[in-house]
């Protein structure tokens, strides 16, 4: 085990986050702020690297009131800086040959290698669930790197999938191909006291060898 | 921005980070490790708090040897330390009253908004497709935690979709209601001098107030 400082601080912040409930309203964000902490989250890893993430940042507080109503009235959407609409391309299999294309230029895969990789990638895509699944999984790991990167930043950061994704995509222009996997408001949190909600423990949720939790 | 030390080592860490193509074979990790690392993955937030998440810590190495083989013999889950299949319940909302019961315990939520939560979350998880969805988003954001923990610990990590769920449901006594999300492999680095594979640039994953990604 290491025991240095960089794994105390990441440690600690990992152990201690909590979804923030009250952010400050009116206080914004930055364009370059944003794109730093897309940077972030984006170097998550993904399935052949296809990358289905997309992220709308709605900087407006205009706008993060049309978000708030098509998430059934929840505040906390318009009362922060930024609240990001994360999107997973459903067709994110497309733009496969040019992410494998940018790695065999940059010499962190062979040609042959890559030309592999799209023909699994093409296999396993063509099937719609799947391709839902990895959306929602790639999404996800990209998620949690940008909250971890917004609280490194002295940020809070909270998710919600309680929205309705046909009055999400209708209200920011979604086109069929992106789902609204989550929304996750960012800014800087103002109430105190807040308490996380406990977790199942450790041995509750963690078998060793074989699955041994409940059948039914 | 927060510019403090705690900043910088995490940051440091996000970007930095990369699959572990090489980890070294034949060295283990102890069972207070395994269980601190999932204690950190758990922290991540979920739907209503139900935390769909399960682990299997495959330690022993005929184990992993066996679910290579039920993932197109992909060496990398055999020579490791530890291999973790990460399970998501599909019946995840049946513990959710487990789960508010202790939230109210600990005084995290009301007993009213509990059981507003419970009614609304099993409204939303009748829906078979809804709860697939969550079993894999609520697990995803826990293995980037996960990645984190160990990798803050001087471990390297890799995350794996390709193997093949009967396969891997029948070897390890996975009953039908678990998902199986992903495999994580986690151990100590030995290969040097691996490259990162790039990422679509911020510019073309993001988009400001409005969607503006290709619709076809």
């Amino acid at each position: 085990m290491s025991d240095d400082d960089r794994s105390r601080e990441l440690l600690d912040l990992i152990r201690t986050r909590l979804t923030a409930e009250g952010l400050e309203p009116g206080r914004s964000l930055d364009d370059d702020a944003i794109r730093e902490i897309v940077d972030d989250a984006i170097q998550a890893p993904s399935s052949f690297n296809i990358q289905h993430w997309r992220f709308i940042a709605v900087r407006k507080s205009e706008d993060r009131e049309r978000l708030a109503a098509a998430s059934y009235g929840q505040r906390q959407v318009a009362d922060c800086a930024v609240t990001f609409i994360v999107l997973g391309d459903l067709r994110g299999i497309e733009k496969l040959p040019e992410a494998m294309r940018r790695a065999v230029e940059a010499g962190a895969l062979s040609e042959r290698k890559a030309e592999g990789w799209i023909r699994s990638a093409e296999a396993i895509y063509a099937d719609q669930q799947l391709a839902r699944d990895e959306a929602i999984r790639s999404c996800s790991l990209a998620v949690m790197n940008l909250m971890h990167s917004a609280e490194a930043r002295g940020m809070g950061t909270g998710v919600l999938i309680g929205f309705d994704p046909a009055a999400v995509k209708r209200e920011f222009g979604i086109p069929e191909r992106y789902l609204p996997v989550m929304l996750v408001t960012v800014g800087w949190p103002v109430r105190v006291g807040q308490q996380r909600k406990p977790r199942f423990s450790v041995d509750e949720v963690l078998c060793f060898d074989r699955c041994g939790f409940d059948p039914d």
